[in-house]
């Protein structure tokens, strides 16, 4: 397993996925603002993982107060900094919203022990994070058959979550049960988490993998070569709509076109049930050098408008199905996403 | 005019195209195997650049052959390794069929005449292409709006022929007779020649132009920031079937998904008449370290496997129209190509 993230008392440490695969470099955050920023540069990223970020972040927020008068303004504030980072992900505010209510109910606890709780909660969260994954594996698992050629857009592995990852966890737990599964790996500009983080993730597991650039999925889905394509998602609407790093939308117009199946993989704390339909998804946009810079070089004009929204929105009718930890939903997602909500309340109380 | 090739008595000059646009370094090319390798590196590229700069490999390769007694072998030869330098764009082979038919015509001729006509013959070729494309822009004007957002893939500009360009000379003439016109230039992965050409291009010319990322486009054309799609072609088959850089079909399928026209501007030397249709086309599959690399900077893991097709087929089904310097045609290409060449005919004997 890779250390994407790892929480040592009192502070975190964490691979600088800028830096990867050149170098492997790890970095400390010691409070929550070091977070918040590591956050937005994208030191980490992909969505289960900032969302683990971010309840760390208040976890070494709150272990910094060390007077007890006022720390439910300061305690509000250590969040607001961390929501502000991004914006899209569904998982940021979902692991705000958790720290915030372990906060509620361990209020009247002395300083000491009310840390202790923040820091508990953040740990499980990181735990629960890398058990989610194996179940989004083991449910999604099935829909991948011996031989398959994978595409996968972006980096949904270890390196976006705790540990396993979504889309990539469910090629992992395909090939872990002797499925001969090969991966396309769309390099994904403008960061290149494809060419430089899930190219070394495959590498690592053994699964063969063959780095395409992202214009190149459409001509090997003529020419037969690919069967099937699974994604991750930051932000998926009540319909089914889904919020992806920008690229998504369009392969999921070009497996749509070839008569594949598009799966997305997500955690079910990516499901935004506050919204009834993608268009309300706010997508990031991101610095213009993004684009003009490849690799750290500047490769165009220096001044040149750009265009650099960092997700898109593929909606619902082009996705065959979601996979989550509770299971595999079909469309009409209106419908088989709210049932996932009551089965997960039921599941709760019957355990799993 | 952008100086894209210039012939000058004893040798050619030429913009460095991989330099551009941090630097304007120009390159000289002394015989025919100057030229083969500058094709093969692309230091000049695009479909009819490659023609023009073929047919002044031929003349320089004639200007060195002093004894007259093997002139034709050498001359097959001269022609057989400009042949094997790229085997794409129909517009090289075209090319090389004039010099070819040139030197029958002429081998009558004393050495020094002889080689007068080839010279004659290339530059004839070059001034050809510059008419070619104005008539190309004029035809395709018509099909632009005021006020359209054209996206374009790769470069069609000056810098791949031998002035004005395809794709870009349609949005140039356009722009020119008072539309207002603004592009969207795909960075056209692995070798950008969109975020390095294009945009430097359309700069110089102050027609407006925002760079996106190849994955970007489909994003963009679901929230209607796009109204039409122009790009070139390197090799049409008679069924209008189309080979142009990697990711153009790609495009071809949104633009199909989002109801925009989608306009192929090439000279009629494209269109490979020997051909039923595009699965007859020859792809070429270039080195692993274009997609590996940008700036000889490594961005992957140094051995990674890769796929790098230079180009892909978009079918006719996806084309609205084929812009020519003889008009625009209209599906069924079978017949509308066909005519197209009927009308070339009897265009030379009626003056145009």
């Amino acid at each position: 397993m890779l250390p994407t993230i790892k929480w040592k008392k009192d502070h975190i440490v964490m691979i600088d996925q800028r830096k990867l695969p050149e170098e492997e470099v790890y970095v400390e955050c010691r409070d929550h603002i070091q977070v918040a920023e590591a956050i937005e540069k994208m030191v980490i990223r992909g969505a289960p993982a900032i969302g683990v970020a971010a309840a760390f972040g208040v976890a070494l927020g709150i272990l910094k107060i060390e007077d007890d008068k006022h720390v439910e303004e300061e305690y509000s504030r250590i969040i607001q900094r961390l929501e502000r980072t991004r914006p899209t992900a569904r998982n940021l505010f979902w692991a705000l919203e958790r720290m915030r209510k372990i906060f509620e109910e361990n209020r009247g606890l002395a300083l000491s022990r009310l840390k202790q709780s923040i820091i508990k909660e953040a740990v499980n969260i990181e735990r629960e994070d890398i058990e989610t994954n194996r179940k989004i594996g083991h449910w999604g698992k099935s829909l991948l058959q011996d031989g398959d050629s994978v595409l996968t857009h972006c980096n949904t592995g270890a390196l976006a979550t705790a540990g396993y990852g979504t889309a990539l966890g469910v090629i992992r737990a395909a090939f872990q049960e002797g499925k001969r599964i090969s991966v396309y790996a769309d390099e994904t500009r403008p960061l290149l988490q494809g060419a430089r983080l899930t190219c070394w993730e495959l590498e690592k597991e053994k699964i063969p993998v063959t780095l395409i650039t992202d214009n190149m999925a459409g001509y090997l889905m003529q020419k037969g070569m690919i069967s099937t394509v699974v994604v991750g998602a930051d932000r998926i609407a009540r319909n089914g709509d889904t919020a992806n790093k920008i690229g998504t939308y369009t392969v999921a117009v070009l497996a749509k076109e070839h008569g594949l199946p598009f799966y997305v993989a997500v955690p079910t704390q990516t499901i935004d049930v506050t919204l009834a339909e993608g268009s309300e998804i706010p997508v990031e946009e991101r610095s213009a050098q993004e684009v003009r810079e490849f690799g750290g070089r500047c490769v165009t004009l220096p001044r040149v408008n750009v265009e650099n929204p960092a997700f898109d929105i593929t909606p619902a009718a082009y996705i065959t199905a979601i996979i989550t930890e509770k299971g595999v939903c079909r469309p009409p997602y209106e419908k088989s996403l709210k049932e996932l909500f009551k089965r997960k309340k039921r599941m709760k109380k019957d355990s799993v």
